[in-house]
């Protein structure tokens, strides 16, 4: 439950088989070389039918990562003419993000269910628009993007669409007139080390690194030959169990979706109800440390992620759920790895209701309220969930219509007290700077 | 024999066992995270300790190519108030000249044995000189390079070195005051799909990459976790068995430098004769087509690379060996991989006579000669070696002190007729250009 997975078992086969028989330079021209040349040759046509393209579109890299900013890189220089301005959506992988950082790059936003709407993109396209990237589904929510749609109008304005595919090529091409591609193996049960980059014929690309012949020129580097071979290798054996296991995981994640809110009080299930990838659910939980409710999941064997603030190294939360103005703190997103039994997730919805009991009673518990004035809370230096913790405490103690205003240094505030009202009925005024952090006012609903 | 060399037994090993325990995303919190994290960091201090760095100094990219892109690129911005002059010596690699591309780039040449000289380096420094590229090792020839000496002048004048070590760490961590420093796992024995780059603690260093805080900033991307750690384990086993791998192979080299040129006519042995790699020789052969050659070889089971421009895609012949200014037609390198017996050596010298022979013989003999007068040898639309064939076949028809003109349009003419010339003892005129082509002129030895 992750967001790396095991080596598929073909993929593995294919490693050993071919570390044996493709460690030679495929530019070489002795025996080994033209081995490896024939294998290179046969895991690109593997790849280019799964994605959809031919096999001269596509070259393979050395991560999604780099496919991406390679991609944006060579897709933004080849309409150098048009302009520097790059449409995203805001809930976009950071590699999307950060490589259209270095342009004008300019955010469409999605609703709460995380979805773009094909109008807001139509709308963000501008006569210097060189690119538009839009994800084919989310990896923190799963929430599926209307790509062919996009595709369709970035056409009509004559715009090249980039499509991350990382989450969902393991179930399924990406429909739709897209111009380039990117994907990473090790989401599909590949091996690490293994991206792929796809650009169309006709879309105007010109790659930005130092001149390398091997890639159609597109990925410098000597090629990681025996990974590719299993990262193709474990795409056409996940692909030809794709829709048996799409519908087996989508069933247990519709459990795990409607069975959390009814054993956990006061969670919030994120992310798309239908429109959404088969195996990832993503919830949150008011009240909860989402690193102290990883580790307890962790302990009981479940490794689970967090878009929280806590468990972030620069303590904000995920850019995902901020873009969703749904609740960040105590999330959990559950990965189902293929082949995920009943039985595991049966077992999680076991041992979940307790542990976030546990956690939440670790950070004291909401009390009783006692009428009062409006009132004031200082949650300075406090992070994450501790201000809306002590908002919850003290909100019962001002009358219905009163308002509790809440100091906070913490970024994540402005985030989790508007999505806790908007679940707990009370009305969200807004913020402003205060003298110290931000002040945020919330009145109590009558 | 070859560019690349199959797999360290211990690497397979390492690689199998990180499959199974390494395949987790070493920046999340639950267990997996946390174990591949470990084997992460034991990676590091293994490979640093190799090549005499601290562990916070090293970071793991996907190529030796990447490793020398990202080099070079984050080391002229970490200096662009400096200038953007960078001086590299004519037989970097390919990776390096191309990185330098991007910048004013000025090449210092070599010796015939390939070698620079630190006065030579001294002399391209500028004002504006933000950096210094030196290979540890020619890839091509195995000449060393005076790189301890080459860091030292630079350190004097205040700018870093960037030392391309992919390949020589198999051997030997890289000695000197050096600033930067890439390597490739594939040259060591470890799977493709790794590299290092090293940036010495204040070394001005700027990521030229979208921002990604894996690997220090400095490699954007999924760690490949399990390839990393079979190419630290192999480092470490081959560096166990490298100084007596070295004296053997070292005097194996020796043997095909003294025998080659004993029992093939016209032949040169190029590179330097002590100042080596100990694994790697090269050889050109007169009147012989490379690619004919490495074809005949690879039927008798050796696997052989080859700097002639007919092995070329883009039929020229190598940089090196140009820059050497020496012969490149029926260019042969040999590299030994680790473990090479005698009896694999012996069968080469008895094989490589015959074979030569057998090739030559296809391009017609050179003919006995009858004086003439002057001549010109028309060689337009005919590629290497026939030029230097045509030449050899008419010499002996002018008089001592006369002169031929060969009319060539292939490239690889202007560094093969002067080898010849020098090999032969006739004097080589110099060239022009002519109505087509260009036209050389040679005087006969008198």
């Amino acid at each position: 439950m992750a967001s790396a997975a095991p080596l598929h078992p073909v993929a593995r086969q294919a490693l050993l088989a071919a570390l044996d028989e493709g460690w030679a330079d495929p530019a070489r021209l002795y025996r080994e070389g033209r081995r490896a040349r024939l294998l290179l040759d046969a895991a690109r046509e593997t790849a280019a039918a799964a994605v959809g393209c031919r096999p001269d579109e596509l070259v393979f890299t050395p991560s999604g990562t780099r496919a991406l900013h390679d991609g944006v890189a060579g897709a933004m220089a080849g309409r150098r003419r048009t302009g520097r301005h790059v449409v995203v959506s805001a809930v976009e992988h950071s590699a999307v993000l950060h490589a259209a950082d270095a342009y004008e790059a300019v955010p469409v936003g999605v609703d709460r269910a995380g979805r773009v709407a094909p109008a807001d993109v139509a709308a963000a396209l501008r006569p210097d628009t060189a690119l538009v990237c839009l994800q084919s589904a989310n990896h923190e929510v799963g929430t599926v993007q209307p790509v062919a749609e996009v595709a369709e109008l970035c056409r009509a304005a004559g715009v090249p669409l980039l499509v991350d595919a990382a989450q969902s090529l393991a179930w399924g091409a990406v429909e739709g007139g897209w111009s380039l591609l990117a994907g990473s193996a090790h989401k599909w049960g590949g091996p690490p080390g293994v991206g792929l980059l796809v650009v169309r014929k006709g879309t105007r690309f010109a790659p930005q690194h130092p001149a390398d012949e091997r890639e159609s020129g597109r990925s410098p580097g000597f090629a990681n030959l025996p990974a590719i071979v299993a990262a193709a290798a474990s795409l056409r054996a996940v692909r030809s169990e794709a829709d048996a296991e799409a519908a087996r995981l989508s069933a247990l994640v519709d459990r795990i979706r409607a069975r959390v809110p009814e054993l956990v009080p006061d969670v919030e299930v994120v992310g798309h109800g239908t429109l959404r990838l088969p195996h990832l659910v993503t919830f949150s939980c008011l009240y909860v440390d989402g690193e102290a409710l990883l580790t307890a999941l962790d302990r009981a064997g479940f490794s689970v992620s967090s878009g929280s603030s806590c468990t972030s190294s620069t303590l904000t939360p995920s850019h995902v759920l901020k873009a969703m103005g749904v609740l960040s703190e105590g999330n959990v997103r559950v990965s189902l790895p293929a082949g995920t039994a009943e039985a595991d997730v049966e077992r999680f919805l076991d041992v979940l209701p307790p542990l976030v009991a546990e956690v939440r009673s670790h950070l004291g518990s909401v009390p009783a309220p006692a009428l009062d004035a409006d009132l004031v809370v200082d949650s300075l230096g406090k992070l994450c969930p501790i201000p809306v913790i002590e908002l919850a405490k003290v909100i019962g103690e001002v009358p219905p219509g009163g308002v509790v205003t809440v100091l906070s240094d913490d970024e994540a505030a402005g985030l989790d007290i508007p999505a806790w009202c908007s679940m707990r009925g009370h009305t969200y005024l807004g913020s402003a700077p205060a003298p110290q952090g931000t002040a945020y006012r919330v009145r109590r609903q009558a």
